[in-house]
């Protein structure tokens, strides 16, 4: 099974990618088989400084035409869309599509501003789904106040797709001049929540398999500029990351930050929210839901002396009212991720390997 | 067969999208029936400006963050490539998916910049077909000078997709003040070609049906911003349109314009070029290869007091060495495109109604 990638010309691509010959589904898990993968060969490659900080958008400095008056910094994100059924609880693969790329481009703090939309389409796809999707898409831009400006269509045979599949990229314009970013974690910072976890994954879920539960579990798809907003009002220069927990939930954000900033993290379970219903879903199918995907959550670190005034600030948006300080950020055990369960004891809250739910978003 | 879409709350669908319930193939086909898609549908929804302007770019106004200092200018576009095969004669998927979103940003006279990568990978494709394609789009993004910034990574299951299919959205820095985009196009206008036509489509082709020619046909693929940039300097103002022919072919791009401008078009055949090669392949398949698709060519609409200029400019430029007049555009005849064939007849270059070249790029 094991295969070594020969080197090119360019330099040496760290070898191997992985102990595979093949992509693997867990190469798109959000786990360490995905974090391999890009870090391996697309961060290797295409070798730039703003892919090197592997945040979930780039910023960008734009000269100003005059090459006078300074720069305009942007931020630039994209995701593609499988998510399977493309129809859930609580959206569809359109809305989460304007969604989660909004949620990329203002984790940096940036106004998203325009969007583009890519689909690629399977021969014989019903077009009045499609309609459905379209509209989704243009109520979720109203709603999230960007322009979805250009676009492409393209239409594969019957099956070698699965539907369709939508790309969306954004791009969205940084009005404030602070550094945030994984790497801008210090030790002493605090570690906020804005809701509940694992809503989205559990949704999918639940219409994949046909699991009916007593309370419906809704995806939490939803655009979260206007939370950052709040937050950057209220923090200011103190918010040092933010990132919104999708593939691999809240656990792999976390260690994402862990990883990216040289630091420990600790959270205590007991402060993390979760609907019942949905913690009631993650044990009756054998899932954590510290790993499962989320749509329409934020996870901020602040410095210590802000992080009461962005808890309350957060507290008053209607995506944040279950906002919650969930832990801090510590010196020790620099690149782990610990939990103090609710029974006392410490544990280690590892990346996964591969893939827990595929097809997730 | 038929069926309408029934108006939705915000508006009226422009109702029948299409005669058909389903999407098929030739709603990829960058014809008719592309064209009824996206107009009645993503244009009708995403109602903005710029998608109404129906180029293959969106030009955007960014404000300077202190407000007073006038705004950047950028250029944004997409494309997803879902060609098949992914490696053919002169280059693969990869280099296709830079070269193609360089282009479609550069068109607007922009210069490309930054591209975001998303790869959307079928379980089972092979980690070194994987790299080989990385390695091509790194080489293509070097010898453009666009750094790739921002990416994502999906995998569907084995038999969800087909290899992998690759998103690019690029955006670019408009550095001057002309009006450029096909509504701009005037009577009495110049029409110009890069080179030589169907190149690219007919290696896409040649490979898929395991075709062998006497002399080897290789795609056209090539970044087009340098070559933009020679046709700005020596044109200026009197640059009225670019768009690279790519699905659809010339004949396509020619019924975009017109349409676009309200205008007539006139090209003469025995100025197009193309390599007899490529003529001797498209008479034996049966294609015309005015509908067959290019990945390296522009159309350039000038002013006729400028054209022998753009035209000379061009012929020194390494990707217009073969570049040619190839017709003008009139006041009668409005959104038709006629063509004088080499025996002397006139003739309709009608826009083709579905697929001729499935999944060409």
């Amino acid at each position: 099974m094991s295969k070594t990638i020969p080197p090119d010309t360019f330099g040496q691509c760290p070898l191997p990618i992985t102990q595979y010959d093949t992509v693997q589904l867990g190469h798109g898990s959000g786990g360490k088989m995905m974090n391999d993968l890009i870090s391996k060969l697309f961060v290797w490659a295409f070798d730039n400084p703003m892919l090197q900080d592997m945040d979930d958008q780039a910023v960008l400095d734009i000269p100003s035409p005059d090459g006078k008056t300074g720069s305009v910094r942007l931020a630039l994100s994209t995701d593609s869309f499988v998510v399977d059924p493309i129809f859930f609880p609580g959206g569809n693969i359109g809305e989460l599509a304007v969604n989660g790329t909004v949620n990329d481009v203002c984790m940096s703090g940036a106004r998203p501003l325009y969007l583009s939309a890519g689909f690629i389409i399977e021969e014989g796809f019903s077009l009045d789904e499609l309609r459905r999707i379209v509209e989704s898409m243009r109520d979720a831009a109203r709603r999230a106040g960007v322009a979805i400006v250009t676009g492409d269509t393209k239409v594969v045979h019957k099956g070698k797709g699965d539907k369709v599949f939508i790309n969306t990229a954004g791009i969205g314009i940084i009005e404030h001049s602070y550094a945030i970013g994984a790497k801008h974690i210090r030790p002493g910072d605090i570690i906020l929540l804005s809701g509940t976890i694992a809503d989205h994954g559990i949704a999918i879920l639940s219409k994949r398999e046909g699991l009916a539960f007593e309370t419906s579990i809704e995806s939490d798809t939803a655009p979260l500029n206007d939370l950052v907003r709040v937050i950057l009002d209220a923090g200011g220069e103190a918010v040092h990351a933010m990132r919104d927990p999708t593939r691999g939930g809240l656990a792999a954000t976390l260690n994402e930050f862990a990883d990216a900033a040289g630091v420990g993290i600790r959270i205590r379970q007991d402060r993390i929210p979760i609907h019942p219903a949905v913690e009631g879903a993650c044990e009756m199918l054998g899932l954590d839901p510290l790993y499962v995907a989320n749509e329409g959550k934020v996870v901020v670190v602040v410095a210590r002396d802000k992080s009461q005034a962005v808890l309350e600030a957060m507290r008053q948006h209607p995506l944040g009212q279950q906002a919650a300080i969930i832990g801090d950020i510590t010196e020790e055990n620099a690149g782990r991720v610990s939990m103090l369960t609710r029974i006392g004891s410490w544990r280690m809250v590892d990346r996964i390997v591969g893939e827990q739910l595929p097809r997730i978003c």
